[in-house]
């Protein structure tokens, strides 16, 4: 098959050579994309008057009738014709003979391939919004559940403070929502056309590249026509925003896999999202919590490498560029699959509130507790601290908890220590009275609960 | 010397195992930003009746004489002590007793080192933008200087279309506009105050968070305790912006270092922006071009770094994100640096005007200039192409450039040809006629000198 | 369809959980050394008594008949199956019924896998030295050929000194020689055996693991069950190899680009390794180059992403990985068909070698042989260095190069300069000149080329 | 100050200029390496006759006595004079005279710092293989004072099969032994010696590099100038290599955390590497494996960086590669201190076996016993796992565990269960008949321990 482009060549490069170069095998996920473009492409060409109504209507039958067969996943793609592009251009020459060669008047596969992306990436950008909402739902509906469930919360894996499990739940929810913020501002970069800017310079037909971009839906047209061919930020930014997503999936994946142990038991997952093993008929695996945990590193590395390729890249178009695509739908693949887990595993995994309960007595969590007791009778922090830090060391030794000690070993330790001590030891208490704003008081997490639904609705 | 936390301990860590766990080497340089934050929390303190007006004065008074001695560089600091935040306190305490022990009634370092770093990145990152301006308005100053000079656009490093070398220089000042946008925009999540989060769970004390919100500039408080001091993603956006931003002045780099060969002679750097050989007399070398291009690595090293850190961390803090400021810190470094020199490189670089004219000629780089014509008389531009690319062969062939061509040669490839063809190829017309929006025709240029200088001033 | 390891689960996962979980769609690559690592099983299984032989004649048969038809690629493979060891036992235990459940005794998806992968990345790191030694074979052909084709040497791509490009090329033979070298000393640790190690501690069964290991060709069995299981840095350092290998080809690349552009005219390249433009018909693109030099930042991702994936894994198996396999197809694709590519495109490319030596005249790259005639003399490196400096610097000012200096002008400079001094300031000269070892006199190339070939033929 | 290179200048970069452009604050860590160098370069000018006698006399005197000097820390340096390399030879000239301005005779700051930088990183390297030697012998102690010690085995972080925490913890023993294994082979390219390559061609003096290698204990030369001065590989292997030994060093620093925790509490960690908390007077933290798992970030970074940096980079020498040093300098100060840590923390750990031992009792991770008991009577291995998960499921129903099961409820089951079940299902008995090769077995873990012990002392 003789190449479109192959005018001044005399050999034909070796088919491997050709598969090598290629992006057909991936870059027909633009299909619909292309279409739509190249229909904005006639109608404004038409409009111009560059090219007569006539052959625009015909150009536009052939492009309704590919995007029909495209829908209903019949067209057939070859190597040979390189790109999507050129796939397609090819097929409606074919169809409605040599006036097909017309569509790509005014317009050169650098602007083209680029608005595809634009347009790609925007409805993809959109999906991924609404599929971060469903998980922020999962997240609220379970704390909703879990207001007066206490944990213990952890530093440096460590029991730290007694915490509510609706609390900790919630810290996920601003993560997703700032995630949201930050697909929601990379729109405006990607929502932008680049169609009309040629190859790289602009052309000398009358075109309109703001009627093409309003047909395409788009905010504004780019400024400048080297730019708009060579600008991949609005991909970077896609995997950016993506890799740090993952990144919260990943330790909300963690935290999973350890409530799922043995040695936590604060939850089990739902069958539907556990597997069991080849060999080992008695275990249930959070398997999906384990697997996105790893597939974050699919992200970062995807990032990495586009950040790679445009390194260097001296304007305007590059072939280089051509690897801009692949990470791009293996991540959306990925943050669209991964949210869509989550958020099932969250709505059906069961809560073990009295095992988390449980576990937030007979250890030294309240510690805190007893510091804040003396520093608000006056005795600075520090000094509430280095006492307290002694009765742990008491306890330790002892093989006991601080609920333990008599109030005479209290009073030993320091005389501000009064009988209402041991209420205040209580995690329960310790929880409530952590009432400041944003903190794990009931009264504050009922109040950050409304706060996050009306977040939620209002969208 | 005793540590503050180690009432519980019964060992010393020897002193190599506290020099690797310390960061007081590195992030003293948040001294200013913490005692910032320690004056709000004392005047908070104090206001919300936690701690008398009189300690609170003592200890106000005592923080703004260690300021003094920070900005004038006279504070020494101890490993032993560990960070910036206990080496602080301890020097409070020194002098003026251990009432400065009330200092941290209501807070924890988890909070505070989250507060010191959203300060931080709020100064670097408004520095930052005003410094994308200069550098956009030195492209704006070059650019206006050059409109009509012109030179070859390149695709695949080969000659492509005849532009504007104001265009070419221009599709970087967009680039910048959409780095600047980056980073207002993550103010929106720099800008967040999570003091007051404690160290993990918020507090029992009766704290007024708004208030030291408020009094540190801050637009809003974190919503949930946990995410305050767990969050890290306002560092990783910047570092993203920031490695964005790089791989532009890469991008440019490149293109400087190519311009300033002898293969291009298209530009000379001023000699303070260029380095000689220690072997190589002759040598006149874009170092600056080359460095910051090799820059880049270190950013994206920075970005992968946190990225890395943070997958997979359980809630709430660890301290595997004591690794979060390194890496910070030299990207600020890096950037501000980065973006100085350019904008002095570019706005002192002498530009060989008839050098990038005469590169325009002499080439086939008006080959787009046949096809068009063809196609603006109603040949299907595939035909057109096709056409054109066997008259490239031809000249190839006998050694000579698309002017060189008789009428009849023309004629003969497609009778349409006229004798205006010859003004066509002339690449002065190929850009004037590029006037498409945004394109490199001179009046799109002017054009978009004027939306882009009103932007700039806009700030 | 049920699940092989779904006796103790009374729900079946949704179907879209089971495709993400699924990697069969990607694992089937793996499909022949699954059934080799299975035939060498079963043999070892009979052998140690452990099924009998008349049970293994069965399996055996079995295994070989799907081999068969694993081969002729006419294997189906149900996603339900999750991967490529349940589709393909479920096959077997179809053919030749429940005794084929027999295979799995003493072994777990865990070991076997591993085992998998190791025979895998055997074989490719095998194809990918022989195919190193084909583009070393290439450029040893061309550099053979262009010995005395001198070209200007760049430092911060200044021409610097002059040089021979054989000697160029050699430069990335020995580049390659190293790639070589890594891929070579991996194959220590690939070349090693899993299986046995079950599910992560061993078996109870009396299996025999170094018959395995001598069965499937492994030079060493795995010392520690845990690590043989969890182990995969065999394939980080084939990734890290790949991503330095496909560093020297982006150099390369962007050599061949440059050269390839009408700036430099060093090479044509083959037309079977460039592209035309859709819309620019006088355009031949270095696409293959450039293709590669952006594959660069596939593989550093491909790299990133498996070390993120097991930064902080506890042993043994996680499901996050899973995750190691795409990367590492992808890298044995996109390194062997680079270095294919590269290959073709050096043995085929037109130098030009008038070009090449013109661009060695005309310029200061002559400079260092002054400094390095007076330092000859006697005097001091660094007074030379400066006195050449200056005349450099008149003849900028004078529009005229070194060579265009009267002697009483080199006089005036230094008196130790005499007539000989033109003969010097020949490139011809300073090539030959420079033959210490290793340098680019064309003696030293002689006797490069002469190591260089045995080196090749050697293995 | 005047620069050495600035013959040809007619302007002075301003500080800030200079400053970003200046290695010496970093390189002069090179600063004996450098001495050394430039001792061994002397050497030879002057055995070669390439300089006489007395000046070299001269010049090696005055280097062993800045040697001197900067063994005691009394070299001052000067970011005017841009790097270690000017900086030493500026204050050599200060010292003995413009003599001093021979000794870069035949050599140039390009094969100048590639030297070193490869003695440097072949000193590092040989500290990091014996600190790894450190490490492996704290594992190898306390391996074996735990043979007999039993722990649950996980997979997916549950509770898979009871093994022995020696063989636990020399799964990390033969990862450490693969990453001496890389470091070892790196050395091979490490110790290759650059000294005599010039800027990138060689030198037409009549050096002997084969002499200034053997002065400085080099085993071979670079065969070819252009790769001396460009090869950053060595750089690049060690930053892989020490990526790979991070990454393990992470997974132990996760699975210290975990077993430091309440929820397991299986080793309690000695003082020296724990610290507590600011505001949790309970707290004994992991710090130190925190803080080396979140380190991996920064060497997976600094990997990252220079894969970037050296990216489509033309050959030679361009100053993007200055960019090699800080990140390997910080590579080697965070390897070296991280495996110091390590070595400490494992040898100073507390196990509490008892708690270990119990936690494989009470739960499921003896069901693989029973499926091999079924298998080991002739069912084939799927059959006997789905009877496995029937009983598993059935205990979960009761709420007991398998050994809590009846003998007829074993029969019921399945017919060949039999009365010895019982001790089958006793996690001491199910770890001692793990005896295959590299299992768990007791008698494979003591041949494993001789076999690493044979191996540590083999060096």
């Amino acid at each position: 098959m003789k190449k479109l482009w192959g005018g001044r060549f005399t050999k034909t490069a070796e088919e491997w050579v050709d598969e090598f170069g290629a992006s057909i095998s991936f870059d027909q996920e633009l299909v619909l994309e292309d279409l739509d473009g190249s229909l904005a492409h006639v109608a404004m060409l038409s409009q111009c008057g560059i090219i007569s109504v006539d052959d625009a209507t015909l150009i536009t039958k052939g492009l309704h009738s590919l995007k029909e067969k495209a829908e209903s996943n019949q067209l057939q793609y070859s190597v040979k014709l390189e790109d999507i592009h050129l796939n397609l251009e090819s097929q409606l020459t074919e169809m409605i003979g040599p006036v097909g060669g017309k569509l790509h008047t005014g317009r050169s596969r650098n602007d083209q391939v680029a608005t595809d992306m634009h347009l790609y990436l925007r409805k993809q950008t959109e999906n991924i919004m609404a599929l971060i909402e469903e998980m922020q739902g999962a997240l609220l509906a379970q704390a909703k559940a879990h207001v007066e469930t206490i944990m213990p919360g952890y530093t440096h894996m460590q029991r730290a403070q007694p915490i509510s499990f609706a609390h900790h739940l919630m810290a996920y929810f601003w993560m997703l929502e700032r995630d949201k913020e930050r697909y929601q501002e990379s729109l405006k970069r990607i929502n932008l056309s680049p169609l009309g800017a040629g190859a790289l310079a602009g052309t000398t037909f009358p075109i309109d590249r703001e009627l093409t971009a309003e047909l395409l839906g788009f905010n504004e047209i780019y400024e400048n026509s080297l730019d708009a061919v060579s600008d991949r930020d609005f991909i970077l930014e896609f995997l950016s925003a993506s890799s740090i997503l993952m990144m919260h999936l990943s330790r909300l994946g963690e935290e999973i896999i350890l409530w799922s142990s043995q040695e936590f038991r604060f939850i089990e997952l739902d069958d539907a999202f556990s597997t069991g093993s080849s060999i080992m008929p008695q275990k249930k695996n959070p398997d999906m919590a384990e697997l996105i945990r790893g597939k974050t590193g699919r992200v970062y590395g995807n990032l990495m490498g586009l950040l790679t390729v445009l390194k260097g890249l001296p304007l305007a178009y590059n072939k280089d560029m051509q690897e801009d695509k692949e990470g791009m739908f293996d991540t959306v693949k990925t943050v669209t699959g991964s949210l869509k887990i989550f958020a099932g595993m969250i709505e059906t995994m069961k809560v073990h509130r009295a095992q988390m309960e449980s576990a937030t007595k007979n250890d030294f969590s309240n510690a805190t507790e007893l510091a804040d007791y003396l520093s608000g009778k006056g005795i600075p922090f520090r000094e509430s601290h280095e006492i307290v830090g002694q009765l742990v060391l008491r306890c330790v030794t002892k093989q006991c908890y601080l609920a333990d000690l008599t109030l005479s070993e209290f009073k030993e330790a320091h005389p501000l220590f009064e009988a209402d001590i041991y209420e205040v030891l209580n995690p329960i208490t310790a929880v409530k009275r952590r009432n400041s704003a944003g903190g794990t008081g009931f009264e504050q997490i009922r109040l950050a609960l409304q706060k996050a639904e009306a977040k939620l609705k209002a969208r």
